[in-house]
This record gives structure tokens, C-alpha cells and sequence, in this order.
């Protein structure tokens, strides 16, 4: 978590929602990425996406079993969405989103009755870190 | 939707999952896609993605504000949110999704209530020809 967390610095220095994360496989970092929303000016480029780009790429494969995403903020719908598409392993996240998270808070996952996968999720890892630096950019931002 | 069926037919022709989509504003269409998941070897490049990020660039702005989008299949989880994050004003689709779809069948967006955007939407526009287009794909398939 501290690679996302050193990503989710990145989108902070660049005026970005600070959000960040790694995928990882056998223990290894084959993908990393932070928020460029703005940068990109598409709704699409959350890290998590990008970060999944990445790691299908490198694995030449679009399936991520065997994978698991550290991301310093629980995903929202989208990237819940992707994730789930390509079939990771586990989602272990920093923080919640109470606004928009997909995982526990404003979508339950397993709520969700009819999903072809579902991952593991693991969260409030690094969760105090992972929190104030977004409160920090936003308390900027104000 | 004529449009978009096209769109899918050409992932039909191009052994993709047939899924085509269009995103129309002021009455002209800006951008086209059709799903790519297995060419891209990726998760993330279905239809709505895909068109999404023409949309964005085409417009400049990852605002899609003004826009619609019509779909040959309900859309999924990801494609969902994807489409929330961007702000669309409405979604248009073909025939449901009861695996997969994210507005009505697997998902009900009228039941999540913290969302910050919620699009308006309409199903079953040529329903039969876009279901059809599926079957046939997955007749061919097994």
C-alpha cells in the first residue's frame, strides 16, 4: 500500500484527486497508476483503470487472476465494475468513499446477488495516510 | 440506434461480442465504438468505454453534459459507472443484460441512492434485433 499511497502523491503534486494504487502479481508490482482525470479530461482515467491497462498489457492477457490491487481509495462503480470484469483476486483498499464507493458503501458488493466473480476485499489498510492526504487536497482546494 | 447496431454488427463480424453504441448530442452523433475486449486483450474496451473517450476528446471536455448514449445491450457494472462519472444525460439501450446489466436487471441504479448523477433511461429500442444479433453470435459460438 505504500507504492499506491507514493502513486496517489503523484496525483496530489499534479493537482489530481490523490488517489493511487499497484497491482500485483506473485508478489511482484507488474502495474502502477494514479488519477489523471483532469490531465487526460476524461471521466475514464481514474487509477484504477489506467492501472488495469497497464497490467493486461505486461501480462498480454485481459484475465488478472492471480492479481491483486492495493488502491488508496475504495473504487467507485466503474472501477468496482472493471475490476470485476477482469477477474482480480482481491481488492484491498485504504480509506472508504462513503460518497461513491463500490465495495462497501454506497454499493454493497455482495448485495450484489448475480456476479460472475467476486473478490476478495480487504479494507483500511494505511487507512489514515491514504485519508488525510485526500483531505489535505481538498482542504487546499476550499 | 440503427447507428449503434451497426457498431455492433461490426464487432459481430470481427468475432467480438456484438455490442455496438453511439453518443449523440444536439442531435449528431460524436462518437462511435464497438466492443474490442479480445482484440485490445482487455477488459476495459467495450463499446461504452471506447465511446466515452472519443466523446471526451472530440469534445474536449470529460463533461458529457448534453449527451446520450444508445446502446445495443444494457450496460454492465463498469460501463455504468463509466457513464455516471461522465455525467450523460440519458441512456438508451436495446435488450437487458440479466447476467451482466447494471440498470435494471443485476443492478437496479434506482436502488443505489447516494449517486451524484443519475442518467435517465430507456430500454427495449429494437430489442429483438439487438438480442437477436447476440444469440446468433453465441449459437455460433457453441
Amino acid at each position: 500500500m505504500m507504492q499506491a499511497y507514493r502513486e496517489a502523491q503523484k496525483a496530489f503534486e499534479e493537482d489530481e484527486v490523490p488517489v493511487g494504487c499497484v497491482i500485483v502479481k506473485d508478489g511482484k508490482i507488474i502495474a502502477r497508476a494514479h488519477n489523471r482525470k483532469e490531465k487526460k479530461n476524461c471521466a475514464l482515467f481514474h487509477a484504477e483503470i489506467e492501472c488495469i491497462r497497464n497490467a493486461a498489457r505486461k501480462l498480454d492477457n485481459w484475465n488478472l487472476k492471480g492479481c491483486e490491487i492495493y488502491v488508496t481509495l475504495e473504487p467507485c462503480m466503474m472501477c468496482t465494475g472493471a475490476l470485476i470484469n477482469s477477474r482480480i483476486d482481491r481488492i484491498i483498499y485504504g480509506c472508504e468513499d462513503p460518497k461513491g464507493g463500490a465495495l462497501v458503501s454506497n454499493i454493497r458488493l455482495q448485495d450484489i446477488r448475480l456476479l460472475n466473480h467476486y473478490p476478495e476485499i480487504q479494507g483500511g489498510i494505511m487507512e489514515k495516510e491514504c485519508s488525510d492526504l485526500l483531505k489535505n487536497f481538498f482542504k487546499n482546494k476550499r
